[in-house]
This record gives C-alpha cells, structure tokens and sequence, in this order.
C-alpha cells in the first residue's frame, strides 16, 4: 500500500513535491491544503482534492506524512510544530541561525505525539549539508567551502522588486570560477563575499524611471548586493519572460584535507547540483525523506530529525537486499 | 576516553588507517596484530606494540573497534566473520559479486556475539555507494554512471608485472574526458568499457626483454586490457620509482534524473574525489565508520551494517548541536 501524502501549501515548492509524488510508485498525493479558497486552485494530480488548512486535522488518520511547503520567514516557524502535534512532518526550514530553535520546538510537538518530523531538507539546506558534514568527519583536517548558483535568487529577485520604480526583477548568483578553482587547488583560503559570488541582475522598470537611481540603489543595497560585484541589465518585461522565467539553481560543495603521517597527501572533494528546476529537485529532496519519516515512525521512532539522522537506506524504495546487490 | 581501535595487518591501508587515527582525538591506537613476525614490524605510533594475529582474541575487551586491514581476495571473507565473533569491525570488502555472502556471514557472528560489524567501507564500495545511492532516492527515473581515476590500479599493476621478463610495473586507470561531458550533458548513455576509461602502464623489463611480445600480451590480457584502449610506456626501474611510486587515485559519481511534471526539468548530480593516496584515504573513511560502528554497538544495536545503514550523524566527533548549529 502507498505511503499517504499531504500537502501544506500550494506554490512553486509544492508544485515540485506535487510532480515529485508522481516519480515514486510507493507515494501517493492523498490531499492538498491551502490558506486561500480552495476551489480557486487547480492541482495536477487528478482525483486529489484540494482543501482548507483549516480542515487539514480532520485528515490525520489519511494522512502518513504531511509535507510542509510554505516559506521559512513566517510560515514554518509557526506551521511545522503546530502540525507535529498531528502528523509526521517533513519540512525544508533553510534560515540557518534559527535552526536549533526551530529543531527545539518542533521536536517537543513530534515527542509528544509519538510521531516524526524532519526539518530543513533539501539541497541546501540539506544534500549540501550532507555532503559538508560526512566530508568533514572523512577528512577531520581541512577546509569546506560552499558555492551557489548559477541560478536564481528568489529573495535577492524581491528586493530588487521592492524599489520604487521596479516592475519585475530577476536576480542570478554566479560563483567566481577563479575561487571555484583556487578552492580546488586544495588551499587554505579565506574567501570574502566579493571573491565567492557575483550577482547579476534584470530589471523591468516603469515608463520614464530614474534607471541611475534605480542602479545605484541595488547595487549599494545592504546585506544583498553592497558585498558583491553587481551588474545591473534593464530588459523588457517580455524579453524578462522569455528569456528568465525559469528557477534554475545549483551549486558546489567542496572539501579538502590532508592525510597521511606527515599530512602529506592532498585531497579534494567536490559535490556539485547542476538543476533546471529549483523547487522540483527541492521537491524531490522532500518526498524521499516523507519516505524516511514514515518507515522510522512505522519502526515506533518519534522526535525532530535532520538529515544527519536518518541512515540513507531509509530515502531508497529499494530493498536492504537489493541495495547491497545493485547500488554498494 | 578515546575509542580504543586495532588494525588487523600492516600493509598500505593498515598504514592509513594509522594516520588517520592520529588525526581525530576521540581515537586511540591500542594494537597491531600481524601474520608475520611482530618484532619485524616499525609501526608509526610511539607506545603501541605489533603483536601476532594469534594473540588478538586476548584483547577483545580492551579493544572497542577492530579494523580489519586485510585484501578481499582472500583476508576478509575469512577474517572478517571469524573476528567479528569477538570485536565490533569495519572492513573494506571490495568484491561486488561477493557481497551478499560476506554480509550474511558477516551479519551471523555479529548478532551471536552482539557486536556491529561494517562492511565494504571505503570510496567504492563506500562512499561512492553512498552518492549513487542517495542521488538513485532522490531523482528516480535517470542514470548512473562511475568513472574512476585518474589513479593507479593495483590489480592491474599486479598482473603485468606476472608476465614474464616483467620486472615492475604501474597501471593508471584514466577516466575518458569526453564520456564524462557526455554523461554530464546528461544523455541517457550506454558506454561501452572501451569509451568510459583508458589504461595507461608503464612498465620495467629485464635486459633483452621482448617488448614488442610483452606489449602484445598486456594489451590481450582478457579482463584486464583487452576490453580498453592501453598505452604501454618502457620505462627504466628509476624513472618508475622517481616518477610512479605513489598511489593517487579518485574518479566521478554521477547521476542524471529528470524532475517535474511532464519530467521537463534536468538535474546534474556530480560527486568526484581527487586523493593523493588512496590508502590514506581509505583508512580515514574508515576510521569515521569505526567511530559510528562503536557508537551503534554502545547503544546496543548488532548485527552486520552496510553504508547505507548508518545515519551520518554516527561519523562525526561533533555532537549534534554543533552539527546542526554549523553544517546544517
């Protein structure tokens, strides 16, 4: 029988969790909930319905694992460990510095209920924090280094938004290949914001807009663009549409480090996600580790879990079996 | 208290693993057990004593890990079930085929003795295991492929120097730089051998030797070269020892997948490893598995686990909220 899944939310990440169901014979979509009218959305999944969050409760005993596909700002802070008190919950929380409370908070209401959750899945966070953790403890000695991109920021896309004469905006991170290749030569650096990245950015703007002014308060912007080498291209709204509708993204993560008696030995590690589709993967990310969720709370195990926790068999619809034969 | 850990053999990994024992704190070297005569062996360690491999059952309460250090070909089927009567283990059992019987046998004593064994633990089997894995969990419907190198094979090294008016030899695997922007292209490929790595061996001859005869019979070896392109350099014993004597080794996992609801997204997943000595690296691979394997044990958990059993979380010295404050 399929593992039952619901949806919180109806977006570009749910979407992707939506698709993603659909590539796993053992999932199946029970249910997608929402904060608008329901009857207002259209789902691709035929034979699913569509309902209130505010009835989403009434489905805890169809529902095996809830994936919660609203925004880290507001909505999961609030929404993971209220629905932790009801279901396994599974969600892709990607503000760092407030992780450990978010894991506090969602792990009391998963204990309480005898069921599980799994905070901040996904790319990254999530298979790059893997890949960050189990290459530190392989080489104990080294440096890791994250880079992102090429591909867009959704949040850098709305600060452009948000200045006075914008229109639409659409806002690329593009790692440095010269520190991408100095990271790899294996030494030590320390890279600024500057060296790591550069942003790129289209902008539509309105009729007879201050396109200066407009510059400048980009690229002088704090936090988001003061730090980095910004290049600014005004486009059309349509040419914005053909040519950067996507949400294309990616990134690398690299580990080096010594072995050896005398540290004599170099090594490198290197993971890299090269993705059409952002929240399709981060989707995909998602309902492999709905799977996980369920099998450990299956096995009687309940509490907040990241994804250091979970053995990888857990993700695979794969026997233990067949595993070993085909994959070790 | 360190995890107290003894390395069963003292060849190239053996001394790998010894190398990276020192360089995680929470480990210690308690002994080395060896086939051939203890007082002959110089081990790396001050204050750590080599005694012969019939002594080891006596130490089975002052050793909380043993590493076994052995070859597939012959050590480690036998070794590996026979000590895990008394010890928790980690092995680095590479026969593919072979696997399903080394872990049942394995996964027997194990449980009778209520100790955790780990097999195949390494690069690949190993962590190369763990990528085409997860990657396999996370986008379903693509492919995999592994290339491997540029390294040196020791297999293949061995079975030139067999031939005869051979003297010494060493064969690198060279991985096919145009299949791998193929794969990377994220076609979905079938690569023959012949396309996916080349074989490069440099060989020392005895004086009057027939090369032309003995570059003829690496180049037909069956299994060996046949299937590949070889180049066959002569070389003189100096240059192999000036040039050729280290053991690099490294290579590619890749995974191609679709995502999306009509699968119109590409996904690129890549994880490669550049190691100046594979032995080195290997043994601190290792070493993480025997922190995870002590661990599991402590909590009273037995049996046979493969690297896909393991949640992450077990290979690092880093408690959880340091995983979760600084990797996540």
């Amino acid at each position: 029988m399929a593992i039952k899944i619901g949806i919180l939310g109806y977006g570009n990440l749910a979407r992707g969790v939506e698709a993603a169901i659909k590539q796993n014979n053992d999932l199946q979509l029970e249910a997608v909930f929402t904060r608008r009218d329901p009857s207002a959305i259209q789902i691709q999944t035929a034979g699913v319905s569509v309902y209130s969050i505010d009835d989403a409760v009434k489905f805890k005993d169809r529902i095996d694992v809830m994936i919660m596909a609203g925004g880290s700002a507001t909505d999961l802070p609030k929404q993971t460990p209220e629905f932790a008190q009801y279901f396994n919950v599974v969600d892709s929380f990607d503000t760092h510095a407030h992780i450990p409370e978010h894991f506090h908070n969602t792990d009391l209401q998963s204990k309480k209920a005898n069921k599980i959750s799994i905070i901040s899945i996904g790319w990254d966070p999530g298979v790059f924090s893997l890949m960050r953790m189990i290459s530190s403890a392989v080489l104990p000695e080294g440096n890791h280094y994250t880079f992102w991109g090429k591909g867009v920021s959704q949040g850098h896309s709305d600060a452009i938004r948000r200045i006075d004469g914008v229109l639409d905006a659409r806002q690329y991170t593009v790692p440095s290949e010269e520190s991408l290749n100095k990271a790899r030569a294996g030494k030590n650096i320390e890279f600024t914001a500057r060296q790591m990245h550069t942003r790129e950015c289209y902008v539509v703007v309105k009729e007879n807009a201050d396109k200066v002014l407009i510059e400048k308060q980009i690229k002088e912007m704090p936090d988001y663009f003061a730090d980095y080498d910004t290049t600014v291209h005004f486009i059309s709204q349509q040419e914005l549409n053909e040519k950067h509708s996507g949400l294309p993204h990616g990134g690398f993560v690299l580990r080096t480090g010594v072995t050896g008696n005398h540290k004599e030995y170099n090594n490198v590690i290197e993971y890299s996600l090269k993705l059409d589709s952002n929240p399709a993967f981060t989707g995909s990310v998602l309902v492999a580790y709905a799977r996980a969720a369920y099998r450990l709370n299956k096995e009687g195990q309940s509490g907040c879990k990241t994804i250091f926790d979970i053995a990888p068999a857990y993700l695979s619809s794969l026997s233990e079996e067949e595993l070993r034969s085909h994959l070790l």
